[in-house]
């Protein structure tokens, strides 16, 4: 199956190079396919790490391992393999992922626990060794690369190579930060699955990288949603090889704390933003603006219940500013809601507020809106001062097409 | 826009008359079309009530009322309006409910809170009083229908007529119970909306009848999912007319309270799967059986984060046996769950056992088994005796069709 490009692709951004750090990708033919499929990042002695990863309880031997190693707060090196996502493979699973780790490590001469795995693709399958084993090998002696030919080859199904970057001044050094994703094709029977790696040359202690990619993950990664369903293997981590030169980042009173911990905020939105405009079948990009939610975690569970109903979904996909179907995403979130403060809009224009149906309201700029390809909905619900923004796309027969039509 | 019967739809059954019930339809005219909208069902003098109703936060005054006027157990009438679910029209919804109250009470001569309201259809338009006021007014001078039409008055998108029937020995005395649905067909900007009834002629206590009927909830329309989106509407009663002259059950304890129990389980089980069987765009009625879990709530939990996976319905409307989908959904849950222990079956067969892939089980019966219209699958945790079966069906191009391809 030949699957277009989405509409609502990006073109691959420029980039920076990051110090210390080298990418190079191998062909280790995890499928019958010609392309790239095994993406290798060396990492700089010293290169503090952090990461988030999947809340399934089915999570991959890549996922338990990363989240157990990532806590040492070090890393020497990354290994992506696509087309097989070594997830439900039990032991045997397990196995391989250790086999790449003692690899890379005799390799660089770095302790095992600084490698780090990830796989994303078919099911079920243990990884083959042998050909992880090759394919390491040849990125080893291959030249490096470039972003763009790094992201597609950590794609699968993705129509289109996603990166996103941003600079911040720390202190008086400038410090670069570059991140590639990929995410939310998918063809049976193969998973969503979420992979997103961000480099900087900024000096960061590791728990302060932590905790910055934790406060932006919540904002960003965790406010997106294609169809709802939680892949096994979703990871986000962070490389910081130190070599920009800053004085190094410990904490929020740290100077440049705050502007790295912005800049790695914006890298991890744009990202996550273009995960949702690869999303399966999507042809409008909506963006859920929550407020006066009886908290922020309440304004966002709202908007992610809002962001999931396909009633919703299909009612954008249909150009329809159908704000009854709002009005039961949000009774349904089971988070606290008031029918009679409640307020809708759609590009701007309220079409209910406390809880009626606005009287007159112009429809026609509302329907040019929904004709258009970026969508706004926003929605008060009138209680508190909680707020959140999640961003999803809509539902069309693209979905289905993709997930029901054609098999592996 | 016009649907297709459901390919899944089943021949209205024959059903008693129920001793104490008098059931008339009319034409309210609630919107632009020539078929009975109102629904009145008259009822003996001391019938009993009970009600469960949609947890919405974002429920209309119709199930505000009923919800609060059930406590007292008591019903002498129940008015049903199709066209119009006055949800989301503030004060005026809940005048037009009241006026309706009123009316009835006065043509009958019992309080207002022995009448019960339920309107499905377009949201944010309150309720027409006029047009209420004359329907019921034709409605009491109307001649008694049959459980065929009262079905056909209370639909809107349905696609057929749902009833379902049971008879119990309570003592020596035979209770005969009828029940009638209407759910799950949508046009934009409609909503889904389940509304059930039983009659009986058994008498009960009003405080048994609501123990019986959550206990019957619990397994049955709880159990069920479309796409997961929650009406503001939903509601299912049953009235219990006290005709059939058996000694009345009070409790767990008096004689036929388990036979009736369960005949009332089973119509609820047969009027859930009726719903299931008119779900938008469904070809497939899929039964999902969850087992090991941790506990009965837990396994039903589980057993509706996989129903309500666009992936796994997209899955089975392609008629693959994706076992990695059901793995994912069972991962997201939010439930104890082990990858280890994770066992999976299509029509009988396992295909995943103990957290791995069965090697060279039989695919051809599997594959038959998918081609077919009633689906099997079976999710055995590994964990515990927690056990729980849902309902869904899948998810095709005529769920897009329905929900974005057309406007109202």
């Amino acid at each position: 199956m030949q699957i277009d490009t989405s509409p609502l692709a990006r073109p691959f951004p420029a980039l920076p190079a990051i110090a210390g750090l080298s990418l190079r990708v191998a062909r280790a033919h995890y499928k019958t396919w010609d392309r790239c499929d095994l993406t290798f990042a060396e990492l700089a002695e010293g290169t503090s790490v952090a990461g988030v990863f999947t809340k399934s309880a089915c999570a991959s031997s890549e996922v338990e391992l990363g989240r157990a190693n990532v806590r040492q707060g070090r890393a020497r090196a990354l290994v992506v393999n696509a087309g097989n996502s070594n997830a439900f493979t039990g032991w045997r699973g397990r196995e391989a992922v250790e086999a790449i780790m003692v690899q890379v490590s005799e390799a660089l001469g770095c302790p095992q626990e600084q490698v780090f795995v990830s796989s994303t693709g078919v099911i079920g399958v243990p990884l083959p060794k042998d050909k992880a084993r090759a394919g390491i090998a040849a990125a080893l002696a291959a030249e490096p690369c470039g972003w763009e030919e790094a992201a597609n080859a950590i794609g699968t199904t993705d129509t289109f190579a996603k990166g996103a970057g941003a600079s911040a001044m720390v202190g008086e050094t400038r410090v670069e930060l570059a991140g590639i994703i990929k995410g939310s094709g998918m063809i049976a029977p193969d998973m969503a699955t979420m992979l997103g790696y961000i480099f900087t040359d900024a000096a960061v202690a590791p728990a302060f990288l932590q905790e910055a990619l934790e406060r932006a993950n919540a904002q960003t990664f965790s406010c997106i949603t294609v169809d709802g369903d939680t892949s096994t293997s979703d990871t986000v981590m962070v490389f910081a090889t130190g070599k920009a030169g800053n004085a190094r980042i410990e904490g929020w009173d740290s100077p440049g704390a705050d502007a790295f911990a912005a800049a790695l905020a914006d890298v991890c939105r744009n990202l996550a933003h273009l995960v949702v405009r690869d999303g399966e079948g999507a042809r409008k990009f909506v963006t859920i603006r929550v407020s006066g939610a009886a908290s922020d975690d309440s304004a966002r569970r709202i908007g992610l219940a809002i962001a999931n109903s396909p009633l919703v979904k299909t009612a954008i996909a249909g150009e329809d500013a159908n704000w009854g179907r709002v009005v039961m995403a949000v009774g349904k979130a089971g988070e606290p809601a008031d029918r009679d403060t409640l307020s809708i809009a759609f590009g701007g224009i309220w079409t209910a507020k406390n809880g009626l149906p606005v009287e007159g309201y112009d429809e026609a700029p509302v329907a040019a809106h929904l004709k258009g390809e970026d969508i706004d909905i926003a929605v008060d619900l009138g209680l508190g001062e909680g707020r959140a923004t999640v961003w999803t796309c809509d539902l069309t027969h693209g979905y289905i097409a993709i997930n029901a039509d054609y098999r592996s």
